[in-house]
């Protein structure tokens, strides 16, 4: 199923030459393989065939398709420069997919290529949601300036995350000049979504009360731009209710560095009002973030972030790989289960034996 | 505020020693220590200011605190045998806090001991959410065979949920034969919490449609009981629309190893009708589990998940406590922010590093 999702998506977004065989991306997974070069000309060239086929090498836990993905990776990283990365959030049912299409065609209808990503580890054991990414945003989708990629759809949330990461990266190394990235629940997410974009935009509901415990006072303190949405679904008290509930909220948070107070928009994903000021919104964040050097900066602490990730990912594949640790983990698991041996006793040895190995 | 939060809600739980001075505990951190031998005979005594400040030593990131918070685990971990650990999650907004009070004094009515943990990670910048804990549970709060213990608040999902498990272990030590652990938002914390607990309990409301895609498959597959909450403030018929929309989904999923099919219950915690019947569904859940040798094997393989936890933990504490990592990183870190070296290549060097160390 999420296989199928992504291959339908990537045929959806890759024009004339995998309409012709909707199954081109599951027989090259399955059969050919390219060379970093063959990635790297095809991303350049803004194939989105290849792009696509690249992002699978990085959502590849391989060795083999890691060591590539890293070479794509290194010789794309330099491209990332006049972008804008930003992040979508919201409870369920506050309506983000039909939030990110309308504002997707309305930068696509401005010339820009804008490439969708979500970030949803929260279904871990079965991939993809039960209502999956068939019917998301079917406008967008079939758009020639969109490139829409959904999760991928295994691992932690760190591993879902780092390849989110990466394929911006792509994306952005592919021309793709705007980078949406939808996280779907209430939760971690956020925080990781958060360490990738430069802006944070929260959808919100103009229901009063309940909503609120819904919006947790972290992901407001991320949030650079909140938006109401369905306005045209709630009644004008209800929105002005929300509205003032949420400043109200907004001033129990701690000033930001950035001095920025985030604006309260409100929008009607559905009939496609108020996009284009939510839009005016964000880029006024982010026009401010340029002119007060911010957007530099925190790029460059999202590139510490990520780096402190991809060290921590690495010395975990390096210590579960060595032989050594291999031989000794199985015994000592029964120990600890057992009770015969604590869990952090065993983790000493255990690293020990690690570090002696080399 | 969180501070605040859990020295109320343990000055609340902790009886009269504590009701003398409600800043005991927050005295207590900043300046007197206990010896191990202090905390396991307070835990064995059933004394809830020992087992709050126990719980206070196992959040404590300084080095000789999780020194002496394992000795404490080690000594406690063996008296966890008849217990049950029951997961609670929902998307905001569904009532978990009333459910669970409303649970947990069904609990207690019925003679037993009861912790009530909450995992909220969602909150890593600000600690705590707009509505905190204080007015959470309150009834079940003053109960004196009922201990509840706001999240830790500070640091990942992954700390959270390390200290969570260690805390169930800690009540556990402490006599309470029931825990409940709430988690909340719809995201990576319910996979830690499944991880922690025997028996899965999913809150959902009864509106159709846009509630499902609040639900995520990959909840929907760590369910073992499902319940319609808020039953008073919902018609029979959407009653009975989102009972057979929620089976349906269930007959969707894979089969499970257990051979056990959710059952959906409908109840009003605000009026505490159905609740007896939902605690009869998750004993029989239970019963099951047990009859069925399901029930230790699902323990022994949760804790063999969290011994990786814990090994994981601890090369990555042992790994940046390193001198000659610490001395490397900061150079790398610049030379990756410059483009000048990748990430992959730096992070290698560094574990090159560390374990030519010793």
């Amino acid at each position: 199923m999420p296989d199928s999702d992504s291959a339908l998506s990537e045929h959806r977004a890759s024009g004339p030459v995998s309409s012709l065989n909707p199954n081109l991306k599951r027989q090259t997974r399955r059969t050919k393989r390219f060379s970093t070069r063959d990635y790297l000309q095809g991303i350049r060239d803004g194939d989105r065939v290849m792009l696509g086929r690249a992002i699978t090498l990085i959502e590849s836990t391989r060795p083999a398709d890691r060591e590539q993905a890293h070479a794509v990776l290194d010789a794309c990283t330099p491209a990332t420069a006049n972008t804008v990365r930003v992040g979508v959030t919201g409870i369920p049912g506050v309506g983000k997919s039909t939030f990110i299409e309308a504002l997707g065609l309305h930068l696509v209808d401005q010339g820009h290529r804008l490439a969708v990503l979500t970030v949803d580890p929260s279904s871990e054991r079965s991939r993809g949601s039960i209502l999956g990414d068939k019917t998301r945003m079917p406008n967008l989708a079939t758009h020639d300036q969109a490139f829409i990629r959904p999760s991928p759809t295994s691992g932690s949330l760190g591993g879902v995350a780092r390849t989110t990461r990466e394929t911006i990266l792509l994306c952005e190394a592919a021309g793709y000049t705007h980078v949406i990235v939808e996280t779907v629940g209430v939760g971690q997410s956020e925080t990781a979504v958060r360490s990738m974009v430069d802006a944070f935009l929260l959808l919100a509901l103009a229901n009063t009360g309940d909503e609120l415990q819904g919006i947790k006072r972290g992901i407001m303190e991320m949030a650079d731009v909140i938006v109401i949405n369905k306005a045209d679904a709630s009644p004008e008290t209800a929105l002005n209710e929300t509205r003032r509930t949420l400043k109200q909220a907004l001033q129990l948070l701690p000033e930001r560095a950035t001095n920025w107070t985030p604006p309260v928009a409100t929008c009607s994903a559905l009939r496609q009002q108020g996009i284009d000021a939510v839009w005016q919104s964000i880029t006024e964040y982010v026009d401010h973030l340029r002119d007060t050097g911010a957007f530099d900066e925190q790029r460059s602490q999202q590139t510490r972030h990520w780096l402190r990730e991809t060290i921590n990912h690495a010395l975990q594949q390096d210590f579960y790989a060595d032989p050594k640790v291999q031989s000794a983990l199985g015994d000592l698991e029964s120990d600890v289960a057992s009770g015969a041996e604590s869990a952090y006793a065993a983790a000493q040895m255990l690293i020990e034996t690690y570090r002696s190995t080399s």
